[in-house]
């Protein structure tokens, strides 16, 4: 059984603080073997009795990234026309994807339909399957980081046009679009915070006892 | 910008892999100060739009417990009767919840209603709260494990009773049950994998090049 010393949890620490949802990518591609190596790590996450509904799909194609790209485009329009004002002028400074920039591309999905696990766990909570998927994704997040790669999480995208343009069974749900490659730069702050658009809260606010 | 040596992603790689799903608990109690640090590491974990919208519920009261513990039964038993044959023997001798040993039960929500983070990232995609909840049990599951304390996921369970029991708003979604306190026991496999239920497939069968 592994015990893990003080440095190393106060690295992790770190490791939570400097993890950011990176939007600007330097356009060098993934050295060989590396995307492979992280792909590998994030399917140590957990699943709902073993299921391992996580798909990724490596958006290779030009095409096929323009398509994606476009519909990034519609949808972050219509958001910004939801929101009024000064917010508005906000929202369009934020740089919401690193779409054109990063090298590597993931669209990822949980496959509902998967048969492995043979449904246990998921009878009164079938979303678990979505959060399996959302567990490997932030595996694979904190592994890229701690070997100086970004990840940039894409959700404003018209979810309905995704499998079409990426040729994937209808059956698996979209769980997000992910940009990777070196970042441009570091922070210990979200881009959100430093930009004004939120701030963070205190942990004890989110804390109920009962 | 903090770089991480190959050293501290060995031991991350490590922390992965000897992470599980904890069912079977000592009773002994959490030294003081070790939950709330636990807590305010979870919050670290990215969230849509800075909305961090997780409500982490702590549970001492017993009669509360008592019923949270009813609801897992009476789900449970309905999830054996839906299993067939040796499937349903196998169901029963896996040990499905901490629920009577872990001294710490946290019931985690997602606040749907928040209006932090300014809907920013989630209009096509709402189900981005409950992601970012997600994100937040992981990053406090790891950073548990990484101290010996082991996390078990309860998803067993009618969730449309769970606020009632609980007393909290109506409009939080319910995204899990977590069992915390140290391990009987310390593996590097899945307890289902070990029972035989399930097995765990090939990284490179959810890789799909596109």
């Amino acid at each position: 059984m592994p015990e893990f010393p003080a440095e190393f949890r106060e690295r992790l620490l770190e490791l939570l603080i400097w993890r950011r949802d990176v939007r600007r990518f330097r356009r060098d591609a993934l050295p060989e073997g590396v995307l492979d190596r992280l792909l590998q790590t994030a399917v140590l996450a957990p699943s709902v009795g073993l299921s391992q509904p996580w798909r990724f799909v490596v958006v290779d194609d030009k095409a096929r990234r323009a398509a994606i790209r476009a519909n990034f485009e519609r949808a972050n329009a219509a958001a910004l026309a939801a929101q009024e004002g000064a917010d508005a002028q906000n929202y369009a400074r934020l740089k919401l994807a690193g779409l054109d920039e990063a090298p590597v591309h993931l669209a990822v999905f949980a496959d509902r339909g998967t048969s492995q696990g043979r449904g246990l766990g998921r009878r009164t909570m079938p979303e678990t399957i979505e959060y399996s998927v959302v567990l490997a994704i932030h595996t694979l997040w904190l592994a890229a980081r701690a070997e100086g790669v970004g990840l940039g999480w894409v959700s404003i995208l018209d979810t309905s046009e995704i499998a079409g343009i990426l040729e994937i069974p209808a059956q698996w749900s979209f769980i997000g679009y992910l940009c990777l490659g070196y970042p441009e730069s570091s922070d210990d702050t979200p881009a959100l915070e430093r930009e004004g658009w939120e701030r963070r809260r205190d942990w004890q606010r989110f804390v109920i006892p009962r």
